[in-house]
Parts: C-alpha cells; structure tokens; sequence
C-alpha cells in the first residue's frame, strides 16, 4: 500500500477539518487514486457534509489502493494548525497504523489512528429550484444580521431577488438582495438562477459554525434549495476542492 | 403621529446606547421637534444620565407631536451593532407600535417597544466649583491608574493644578496634573476654572464603564464638581449631541 | 539609608516581575551597592528563578548599603503595567517603609511592602554538557508544537544537531534542527557546544509560562542542560540585566 498526500500551503486543510469539526468528533477519510474523500453527518441528522479533495489539489499525490483512516477531529486539527500558511503538510500512514504529518521541513508528528467506521451515508436527492452566489463575507454578515433577532434564517427567492429574514421574540428582520450589476458591489448576489420561488427556513446554529469555519478560504459559495426542501452550500476551497455542506429544513411546529 | 430620525453615521447612536447599558436595563426615548433626550438612574439612584440629541444632529429629523417610546437596551444595542461605521440609521415607529429600525440601505429591523416608564427624574441643583477639561484618553489612562491601588478616584483641585488619587489596601497613588502649555501636551489638563478650591471622590464603578462606553467617540470631556457635591461629566458627541453623566460623591463611613 | 533605582524605560521591569510571577506569589529583593537581584524557588520547588539587575542597567542607581524588600507579585506587577513602553520607572523606600514606585514624570505609587523572607537558596551546581543558542521565537514555536501531543520536552542534542521531541496519549512529535548557516534562517539554532552527547525531559508547565512572561524581550536565549540532569535557561534582557531560569529534569515513573 502506498498513500502520500501533500499540500502546498496549510490553509486548505485547515478549512476542511476545520468544517468538519463543526459536525463530528470522529472522521474517517477515504482515500483511493483519484483523491481523498469525506462525507459524515452530525449526530443528530440534520447537517451533512460531502468532501471532496481531488489529487490534483496536492503538490504530490501517490495512492494505489483504496484506504480509510479514522481522526480524531480535534487532535488533528491541533498538529494541522501548528503549521504556518505557508507550511506544506504531508500525510501518510505508517506500518504500525499510524498517521505520520510532516509540517513544513522538519515538524513530524505521529498520530494514532481511530477504528474507521464508514457507514454508507447516501446524499439527500433533491433538485433545486434556487440557486444563489454569494460572496462568504456577505453570507457571513447575513448570519450575524439575522442571528441578533433569531434562531432561523428564513430564504425567499423569486427571479427580482432574494430576502434574508428572521424572526424571533425580541423582533425580527429582513434584508432584501438583488443581483448586484457591478463587480464591486460588495454587498449584493453575485449569480441567482431561479426555476421556481421558494422559501425555505434553517438553523443558524449549524449555518454559524460551518460559515466561520470555511471563512475566507472559499471566498464564493453557492446555495442550494427548493420550498421547504434541505439547503446545499457549495464552497469551493481554492477553486480545486470543494466541500458540499447539507441543511434540513426547519420543521414548523 | 409623524416620527422619523435618521442619522448620518452610526457611531454616536452606538456610543450613546453603550452609555445607557452601563446603568440601566430598559430606556425611555422622549422625542419631539426639538429632538431626542433620554434620563435615567441606575438602580441604586447613584449614577443618572441626560441625554440631549437635538435635531440637527440628524440627517433626516421629523416628529410632529411628543412621543414617548421604551426599549430594552442591549436588545436594541445588539441591532445597532450591526451597523457598520458609515452606515446611516434610520428609526421610526410603526402603527403597531414596533420600532423600525433601517441600518445602510437594506436591513429592516422591527424590535418589539416595552411599556415606556418616564418618571420625572430632576436634575441634581449644584453650582460647580471647579471645571477641568481634559480628553477622553487622558481621563481614562488615569481611571486605569488609580484602580490599580483604589476603588474609587478623588480629585483635588487648586488654582494651580488638579490632582487625582486613590488609596486602597494595597497602596496609593497620586498624579499631579497642571494646564498644558501646548497644544500636543497629551497628559495634561486642556482647560481649567477654578471658582473655590475642592475635593471629591468617585466611585470608578461607575467612572470606568461610561467612559469606556464612549470612549473615544467624545475626544474631549468636561469635569465639573465641589467639594463633597456630585461630579458632572459632559461628553460632547459628534459636537452636537451630548451625554451629561452625574455622579454622586462617596459617602465617608 | 540611601535608595534609588530608576530605569530608562519599562519593558525590562515588565519582563523580569512577569517572570518571577510564574513562580511565586511574593518576592524579596536583595538591593546592593552592585545592583538588585532576586533568587526564588516555585512552591514544589521543580523551579528556580535567579535574576542579576547590575546597577549598569539604570538609568541612575544609589544604593549605599544591603538593603532586602518584600513585595506582593501581583500587586507590584499592576503597577508596572500602568507603565508606557517609555516611561522611567523608578523605584525608592520610604521611611515608614513603603515601596515608592514613580512611572514616567506624574505617576507616583505607594505600595506596602511584606515582611522579606529571603532564606538561602543555592543554585544547583551542574556542568552542563550541552549548549544551545536559539531565539526566544524559535524556542516559543517549539514549546507550541511539542506541547499539542505532549506535556514535556526532550531534547536529545549530538553534535549534528538537537532534535526536540515530545510523546503523549495522542501521538508524538519530533523536530529536528541544526546549526544555521545563514544570519537570517529563522528557525534554525543560532549556536551549540557539544561536550558530550545528552537528552533531558522537561515539563512544559513550567517553560511555556516563562518563555512567555519574558516574551521577545530577550531576543536570544541560552539553553543549557546535561543528561537527565536540570535545565538552565538564560535569557539576556537588554544585553545587560540577566534571568537564570533552572528547572529539574522530568523523573521517569
């Protein structure tokens, strides 16, 4: 079995475990020729995460068979953050199980490994009615508008725009986006296509997380949804990998 | 009813807020043509804050009538918080007694008002011995200096100079302040009226969090007081609105 | 009884009383005509502190007998701090025996001084086999990387080189560096001398703190230690005063 994986710089990876120690404790990574791949669910079913991470997003990439390893999130994520932006990190597995981080020149960690335990995860099956583009400092700050007010962020979309909306005991909000005509209208949709309106409601307490986490690595994302069907948030990390972020609906009381 | 005040910026609206918060929970807004004040104590009756806002503070004032309007404050400070330094603030109320509150061009809040709760506050009726202007860093710095030995600030003030002091358990401190004699003297008092010479002391439970609260928003604030009487502190905001904060003197055992 | 100290600045002080407060709560300072120094243990005594302040070091510096002074760490720590990076601090005993403590030209402290305990604390005497010259940045970085899998620090230096390392329930690490060719290679050690080949374990509950309180004030630090035998670090403050930090080597259950 041969498996090496190098990056270039830091701040990819750090997104990506980053993102998932949002959902889980234990991730396992699947990893076979054409790249490495994760997919996971947070306890409780509402929030799922797809990750795909091609060989062509590393400096070096060698896997000639398919392989899973089991983390620890929050261990890995403390040795991937030891390393500087522009530390290359390399990971492999060692004969006796473990996974052996290399952090820039001459930083090498050995970490155990977890039983891996992949359960099929299937994706939910949907065909969206609204997609919307944004950029992550937007989304970021519609977060934060509607957070001061309410739980949910509430998405209304027809083909003249897109309503952020929230409502909770103390008031509640509404931030209304048209597709911005310039390149440099910060605060505007970058891209909308829209087959049918909708509307649909979902938790800040998992949108918060997975935003914050991702941050500024993906500057552009794209979200996802039909009437009162899950949200797909695409982010797209260094325009090569990219992270599919899933969303239930509220279910109203 | 006509009721409409729109600000230019945000960060005096904020800084006023903050001043607020430091004493009590829920505020009541009086408005007429004139503008916005506000009074209040905190609980413990011995701290009150008067607020002048007139309409020229205002890129957009009308108010036909006298309207009374209560909110919780950080409620309220949350949603101003979410403005950033240029974006204007629009309030208003609507029929169904809501506050409306429009920051930059397209975040509409709606926040709940509570059962406003004037009661007629008098202003303590002091003449003032001793006037000291000096900025707001320098008012600070020097609230930090004596807290270090002292829960309290005392001010005694000649025709020669001003000195602040504290004493406390685990020592003392004093630091002696003349008029500056230049402009950029930074640690120094920036003008000073001494009728009869007087000494006061202060509770920096009180002093530290208001002059945070506006910190730098009021770059130069006027203390007044006499011996054993309540200090006044005025903050000019913006050199139009201002924040008139009472304190009333410590009581010796 | 004459004595006065008075410093240039503040970031020394800062440094050497930061320092001292990772290991005690209450200091005695030993005064002569040659300077101030201070020799202290922590309470489980793994630690040693022994700190030489020579009389070059102050910008004016009096002192005309033996004279012992006991402050409260914290206390006098709050003080310093009040201090801007410029600001003269300087320090006296008054006649009723207090600590008069001026920071820049108005500031004046009185602080109560405790009852001085200084017993006779040797140094351990050791001949350190190993010598190793890094920047405090370097040694901090390490102290960071080693401590995400373990709580201690090995070092095993040859005349090749020093490799630090550190092993817990999580995984291990190791760093490997040698001696730096160039001026500006960063994380490379800046000078060794090998006697004899040596590995020593020791706890990073005690060397963070202190590479942390003493900061990039000391700009270089010297380690030195012999197998299984204790560490001695100094850390050259301005190039004149000078910090010993002595701590025993990890002891093998």
């Amino acid at each position: 079995m041969t498996f090496v994986a190098k990056t270039g710089g830091s701040d990819e990876l750090k997104a990506i475990i980053s993102a998932i120690s949002t959902l889980v404790e234990e991730a396992t990574f699947v990893a076979n020729t054409e790249g490495i791949t994760f997919r996971g669910m947070d306890p409780s079913h509402v929030a799922l995460i797809d990750i795909l991470w091609p060989n062509s997003a590393f400096e070096r990439y060698e896997c000639d068979s398919d392989i899973k390893f089991g983390v620890r999130v929050d261990e890995f994520s403390k040795l991937i953050k030891r390393a500087s932006k522009k530390d290359s990190i390399e990971i492999s597995i060692s004969e006796n199980n473990m996974l052996l981080v290399t952090i820039g020149k001459n930083k090498k960690y050995k970490m155990r490994l977890i039983e891996s335990s992949v359960t099929d995860t299937p994706l939910p099956k949907i065909t969206f009615d609204v997609k919307i583009g944004l950029t992550t400092g937007t989304f970021d700050k519609i977060l934060g508008d509607v957070h001061v007010v309410s739980d949910y962020l509430t998405i209304s979309t027809t083909e003249s725009g897109a309503v952020f909306s929230g409502k909770g005991d103390a008031g509640e909000v509404t931030i209304g986006m048209s597709l911005g005509k310039e390149e440099d209208d910060a605060d505007s949709i970058k891209s909308m296509d829209v087959k049918a309106d909708g509307t649909g409601s979902y938790s800040l307490e998992y949108l918060n997380p997975i935003v914050k986490a991702v941050g500024s690595t993906a500057e552009i994302i794209t979200c996802e949804y039909s009437e009162s069907k899950p949200l797909r948030i695409e982010f797209m990390v260094a325009n090569i990998g990219r992270i599919h972020f899933y969303l239930a609906p509220r279910v109203d009381n």
